[in-house]
């Protein structure tokens, strides 16, 4: 017997939501960019209430969420009548668009054509594994920073670091690789890349009426939202930075057709 | 009262030995280096002799090392007559060329305009302790290899290294100065300055008749093989990848002052 249309997004959602529950500012974070991501946009209170629905996000964990968003500077919001109107900062847009840059590019990135490299020295510096954390560079060892691009004007703020810009790298081996992308990444990817492959095919055929603009929203924000906390915990660097077992080029491609079967709804038609 | 002028040839020989007797394979390097580098030079073996013997080399240690420097094709002899005539071969004549642009270079080298670095896996790799040993490049800790110029073609024989070709380098740290040059390559170099001020000052007059041939081959010598012994130890790079306490520019203009107050002999007339 075929699902019904209401089976199929309930199914959809606890494929999507199957790793866990979300942190509800991230899943805020990931609303924005995917459907309110231009200067002027914003979306009422209301409407950002039942999109997160679905995900089990209560009132009160929406209100502290955005109060954090708001502190943090990425979100504001200002009263209209009975209920408030949410919008990125300026410094929120900026970075949605940066992050968007990677999240849908529809290839991977190729090499960049510089490098930058930063030796600490032996003795160990705490700056280098706070940055590490900030996926800015690659932390190859407890001492060494590869990153795209040019080399930061202040070498991340090391003491004493030998700094280098390369023109030219060789393939990266296996034992940087899984610096770069350890096991438990590659079993994140392959998590996600068998998550989107249900999801694929529960929703390629999706009986009259549809997903409605709601749902449409909702499936957007958990697709985008599993893509991208895997996607940017890592500097962009080309494929063959990556282990071959972890399954991105599959990811991308799932993601990139269930998009196109999803497209942005209209806000206004959420209500 | 002035000394006289054989007080001063010994009291120089003195000194610049005062590190210890010299190998001889290597003195006789830096013999044909200095003085018979061109093709077509050579030196007769009671000339060679003449040459060595103010260092306290016997006729027995100079036919070992002439042996064990034909049998690595640095040396070849023929026979003329009731004695043997040396001269380097092709190979001895190229290494020795390299290491003069080094050894009487007025200036020390300006930064190089591309870098490599090597890094090896996570397991020890014993080629590049082995590389670090020949001074191709810096072994910046036990995984990395930095090296002026391009990365070698097979990347040194380094298993599953990661090489990347630099074209801009910060000013190396003191602990990469350190790991460069370490204390008691420092220490040497400042040993080889008293040793050279002092020779300056103790033949900066030197009575009739002066320094015969024979003296002047045998100070050139020396001066050029406690020279090399340091400068070639490490990859030619410039002045800032050394120790400030490393008193090489110094060496540098001791040695220029003395080869020329010291002018290359006519072999010929050592006899």
């Amino acid at each position: 017997m075929a699902l019904e249309s209401d089976d199929i997004f309930n199914r959809a959602i606890a494929t999507l939501t199957r790793g866990g529950p979300h942190r509800v500012w991230s899943l805020i974070v990931t609303v924005f960019g995917d459907l309110a991501q231009g200067e002027g946009q914003d979306i009422a209170g209301p409407t950002l209430s039942r999109i997160l629905a679905p995900m089990g996000v209560k009132a009160e964990a929406q209100r502290v969420a955005l109060h954090r968003l708001r502190k943090d500077d990425w979100i504001d919001s200002r009263r209209d009548g009975r209920f408030s109107r949410h919008f990125l900062t300026a410094k929120g847009r900026a970075a949605s668009a940066a992050a968007a840059r990677r999240i849908y590019a529809a290839e991977p990135s190729s090499s960049p054509e510089r490098w930058h490299l930063a030796l600490a020295g032996p003795e160990p510096d705490q700056a280098l594994s706070d940055l590490a954390k900030t996926g800015a560079a690659i932390a190859v060892d407890g001492r060494m920073l590869l990153g795209p691009g040019r080399a930061p004007a202040a070498a991340y703020g090391l003491k004493d670091a030998l700094v280098l810009e390369a023109d030219a790298l060789s393939d990266p081996p296996e034992w940087l690789q899984a610096a770069f992308c350890p096991p438990d990444l590659v079993a994140a990817y392959g998590d996600l890349a068998a998550q989107l492959a249900e999801l694929d095919s529960l929703t390629e055929t999706w009986p009259a009426p549809g997903p409605d603009p709601l749902e449409t929203a909702a499936l957007r924000v958990l697709i985008v939202h599993d893509w991208r906390r895997l996607v940017l915990r890592r500097p962009d660097l080309p494929p063959n930075f990556f282990p071959a077992a972890a399954p991105i080029a599959a990811c991308r491609a799932h993601v990139a057709r269930l998009l196109a079967r999803f497209p942005r709804p209209d806000l206004a038609a959420i209500g």
